[in-house]
């Protein structure tokens, strides 16, 4: 017997999880629609390592030769910084930056796998998390941008949520630099201010309009006292932000005519709206523009890190909040053109927009409304181990039923308790057990013991003919050469499958 | 333009690699053969992260608080030591060991995923490569891994090994410990020798038993004059050895017998035959014994690691080694006992047995054999753009196709040139592509060039009839409102499918 004082404890890192076979089967049938929609739209799959060199993902702190901690490094024997994938993006740029001549232009592509952030973990915040990402390299069109618009809404479907449930909203980083540019805001000397008027738009949803417009202005003092210092615009800019946050009208036609107005006499703004434009005529002439793919101006997440489309998948189903109020279960993925990524490695220019699925994230929502219901599948056959002295006979039942394509197992615990036998086929929720005594080998019998049927009849009242009639029937004697035929016929009568 | 001079290299570390479509693509289909057969074994899937404490892999190094420097480590932000995972199979105890009470027992799982080593890259030598796990935990009995050894079998036929290219062989620990034991190298006092006689084993296939004769001995000098101290055992000690490593007889009895011989009044070395003799029992009667599953004493890898059973699977396929000699291929999985693993954490003995394909590697070999050709799929049709101002009806034409469940792309680069659209086709692979000039338009049609057909007749004499035929039947117009009709038409006409 160890030492106990001297035991190792079992236990996870923070922020890491285990995952059993309901929630893999989950995952997997996921990524399997995924992976069916994005082939369809012509994407093919490639796949990258979870290490890169920490400068291939861009990931040193700013002047200095430390990487960001927010991602996992360590030095190699060379001294140089590796840093595990904090997402599939950086990944992509580097693949498609060093075989450039090899791939066909544009590239599309997808993949997904695990990503790692060095971050504080809380409840539904991993170290560790599954993201599905579609990218185009090498088009700067609107079409591709469009495309991925349309595949995500695909995607949805593709994963039974119903349309109505979801929305692709799709908004424009030129154009919110447009009007900020037509605020004053433009150039280097305006980049804190912008930074401060993002994050005021960015909490549109829980302060309304009216606590924006304070954080645009002089500050905000919230509920507890506390004041926000504000971005100090004047009131007609501040009316423009608004106008723009709020622009979204009746159908995409008054949306961009908003729009139009809001950026006016800012070139860059006049070019975003009308990139808008071309995704709007795109989506509506493949009648997606309705009710899947709207411009929304209120997107502003990722506003920062892209250069043009942005786009963002909500699903609108309701879940509730830690304080049980009803709350949109919201962003389950988003991307954008991002042509800077590749151009890194390039030294010219390369265009690349792509879209990103928090598979996890996603597969909570799904779990939630029920689309991933615990279809756990049925458990194995179990042949029991009546004699330890003749394993072998057991063993050999068992290859028979597994030769004919039916999972089953020889019990390979202690046999000695035959209860114990059972109550294991139970708890691996076997369809029926495989008994052979004494008196069966004899005769050159099996005894099949149906649990589907016995678990039925468990709550039937004991007086009644079809107790009787039902109980002869869960449990029965079969010659022994028929027994792969008669697991086969009880399977069948109890309709198990296991594909 | 950015400045060359800045520009960052895009590169991977040594020893990390990207994977294409073809080689994701059989991943796919050899973990997907691989898990069915588990399945059907009653295994279940459970997976652990990539990351865990450096305690829980027992990675740190003896007698010091620093990790191994064959794994990858950091320090967590409380100072605790993580490493990523070096096989599949510690995490797998730490997670047993955690979750002991809620899991049926025996346990039989299954996992795959990327095992990560900080090791010395070399050609076909990786530092993050794949392997696929099956392991009983809470089971001792032999039947646990004689079924080890028929999965593993059965696995190799489902990938498409013919029964006769491989073999699963099967030794034990304790019979060498026994033999060991025997010649006087037993407990604490024998372990340094008892490691150098296990190395000069190890080189049997190498060095031929007068090789391994000299390294029991005095020494042995090697080609270059190098010299190799002995394990300096006496002649009847070496002739014990030789004897045990030299078993193998004309069949399993033979073979235990000889064994049964060679450990004469050791314990530990007769209850390891008897554990040889319980798996050739079971295998027997299951079929699997002739030609699948043998008994075989030469078997040393892991022989260190492991505590009752081991196992290995050998590809008996011939390849050529760097000197271009025919060389089997040899190991691809193997595994065993190791009934101490869980027991680190529980304080209490817990048998366990498992089995580790090395899926990289046994990749290579099912590639070799053909057995994974290059199945890539065919791309997808590609709808072109001959008039860029009408993107929108060109990508209506695509989501009709896709919304048939046909692969479909709008080409996305410069359409200015249109070979070059015709050229991107080729290079994706398609079956056709869909023009629709001007002409075409005004008569609400489209033109259907069939790029499989046109390769066939790119090679025919021009002046034949069938070429001016088959030229006509490659370049087609139809009604615009037949297209997706007329696609699937030419798909099925050309056996293109992508399922």
């Amino acid at each position: 017997m160890a030492d106990k004082t001297n035991r190792l404890k079992a236990r996870l890192p923070r922020g890491f999880a285990d995952r059993g076979a309901p929630e893999i089967a989950a995952t997997r049938r996921m990524t399997d629609a995924i992976r069916d929609v994005y082939e369809r739209y012509g994407f093919e799959p490639v796949e990258t390592p979870a290490i890169e060199y920490t400068d291939a993902l861009g990931k040193f702190l700013p002047d200095q030769d430390r990487p960001n901690e927010g991602v996992f490094s360590f030095q190699d024997d060379d001294e140089q910084w590796l840093s595990l994938r904090y997402d599939l993006t950086a990944p992509l740029a580097r693949y498609v930056a060093e075989n450039f001549d090899a791939l066909p232009k544009p590239y599309r592509s997808y993949r997904f796998g695990w990503v790692f952030r060095n971050e504080k973990p809380g409840p539904g915040r991993f170290r560790q998390f599954m993201q599905f990402d579609a990218d185009t390299v090498g088009s700067g069109v609107m079409a591709a941008d469009a495309e991925m618009c349309m595949m995500a809404a695909d995607t949805m479907e593709a994963l039974g949520i119903p349309r109505g449930s979801y929305v692709v909203k799709v908004n424009n980083r030129k154009v919110l630099d447009g009007v900020l540019e037509a605020i004053g805001l433009g150039g280097e000397a305006g980049a804190a201010r912008r930074l401060t008027v993002l994050r005021a738009i960015d909490k549109l949803d829980r302060l309304g309009p009216e606590g924006v417009r304070q954080l645009l202005g002089e500050g905000r003092k919230d509920e507890s006292g506390d004041f926000t210092k504000g971005a100090g615009l004047d009131t007609g800019s501040i009316d423009r932000v608004l106008a723009f946050v709020g622009s979204k009208g009746a159908d995409a036609n008054a949306t961009l005519a908003n729009l139009a107005t809001v950026v006016a006499g800012s070139a860059q703004g006049e070019a975003g709206v009308d990139e808008l434009r071309q995704i709007s005529a795109l989506t509506t002439s493949s009648a997606y523009a309705d009710d899947r793919v709207l411009i929304d101006p209120s997107v502003v997440r990722g506003l920062e890190y892209y250069t043009g489309p942005v786009y963002e998948v909500e699903l609108l189903l309701e879940t509730k909040d830690e304080k049980d109020r009803p709350v949109r279960f919201g962003s389950v993925g988003g991307g954008g053109r991002y042509d800077g990524l590749v151009s890194r490695f390039r030294g010219e220019p390369v265009p690349a927009t792509g879209f990103s699925i928090g598979v996890s994230r996603l597969q909570a929502a799904l779990t939630m409304i029920g689309k991933l219901a615990g279809q756990s599948a049925p458990g194995p056959v179990v042949v029991t181990v009546f004699d330890r002295a003749r394993t072998a006979d057991y063993q050999k039942m068992v290859s028979a039923l597994r030769g004919a394509g039916i999972r089953a197992e020889l019990y390979l615990g202690n046999p000695k308790n035959f209860g114990n036998q059972l109550k294991y086929a139970d708890k691996r929720g076997s369809p029926c057990v495989v008994i052979q005594g004494g008196d069966e080998k004899a005769k050159g019998e099996v005894q099949i013991k149906d649990l589907i049927l016995g678990a039925e009849i468990a709550g039937l009242s004991k007086d009644r003919d079809d107790y009787l009639k039902k109980q002869a029937e869960a449990q029965f004697a079969i010659p022994e050469d028929r027994l792969v035929e008669a697991v086969r016929e009880l399977l069948v009568r109890r309709g198990v499958s296991w594909s």
